[in-house]
């Protein structure tokens, strides 16, 4: 199936994505069998088997499905956008937003279990990473030749908003202090604050600037 | 076994811990027998029962060695230092040396997987976890209250520290462009420019500011 067909449905075979992913973190990918699935689906093991062939494949395909929901919702729209602070601030506040608050989380947590999967399947989702840590790079070296950031290393500050966003899903919790645009704001304020050069902090067209992000 | 006897003698019991983590991560928890703990090992199943119960045991056991090693080797020492802004900077410093350097980099990966364990073992593991947690935002707290950081939110400031700490070890490679003190450098001085209000990034003594980290 293509990514467009994929998405523009919202599939029988989405659901079991979701659902799947779900059960494969609750109890762990070992552990889990095709009749857990069936039984979470309320489907029978052979109308899960009509969708899907094999758990390791389930595998691959949540993956590439959580892969499909970031790049629409999030990559596909920044990549266009011309300045280069406005796209990373655009980046970083919808991946944390969709990390938080979009997608079942589970889809998102498993993105890093990639590693239970046959070293094709492997290489091909790690192209896929790759393509973002890339475009990340890219971003904030432009951000340092342009002096809008400090001269920090493009590869340690890519890989710094990787884990503060990465790691968000170990902790967070919805219903606390924070609610999720609160904590997206909070996070964007204070990764570009490491960021940028100092009088260089420009606020979104029309947004007042938070000095204090949601105490 | 106290923790500090656990500690003083580089124990049989140590080896075995540092092994079986290795095991743990490249084959996966649910996957790995005893037998597998023992081959890699060079005993026999038999010897290695006669240190350890069970593989729930035994992932308790490495679990609480990693956090052992993490409270002596880092937690610790900096707790004592007068200054917030030097005991947080040693803190990140030391603890992102740890992670990248110091130990196993299993036995830190494994710190993450406590959810395999039973819940009273995974209770107790939580509140050394915590203390951690709430040692980061009373020093972040201190830091706000005297202006020398920002006026962040020390929650999420303390959530941004452990995910890009945390996060080093899903991408860093030794033997890259920068070494592990350089990487280490690179992330606090982020870290910390991220956090500081502006003027109050004194280094530590002796030390030259770099502006640029390790490129």
């Amino acid at each position: 199936m293509t990514r467009a067909a994929r998405l523009d449905r919202p599939t029988r075979q989405a659901q079991i994505y979701e659902v799947a992913a779900r059960v494969f973190c609750r109890k762990g990918y070992e552990k889990t069998s095709m009749g857990d699935i069936a039984l979470a689906m309320r489907m029978t093991k052979a109308g899960v088997y009509h969708h899907i062939e094999s758990k390791e494949d389930l595998l691959a395909a949540i993956i590439a499905y959580g892969m499909d929901v970031f790049e629409r919702q999030v990559l596909d729209k920044v990549e266009t956008i011309p300045d280069p602070l406005e796209r990373l601030r655009a980046t970083l506040r919808g991946h944390l937003l969709l990390v938080l608050r979009d997608r079942p989380k589970e889809v998102t947590v498993i993105l890093h279990e990639s590693s239970a999967l046959p070293a094709a399947a492997r290489a091909k989702i790690n192209a896929r990473k790759k393509r973002y840590i890339r475009f990340l790079e890219k971003t904030i070296r432009e951000l340092v030749m342009r002096r809008i950031a400090r001269r920090v290393d493009p590869s340690v500050a890519t890989f710094a908003l990787l884990g503060m966003v990465n790691w968000t899903y170990q902790w967070f919790q919805p219903g606390g202090r924070l609610n999720e645009a609160q904590l997206a704001d909070a996070m964007t304020d204070f990764y570009l604050h490491g960021l940028l050069a100092p009088g260089a902090r420009r606020d979104p067209k029309g947004g007042a600037r938070r000095r204090r992000p949601a105490a």
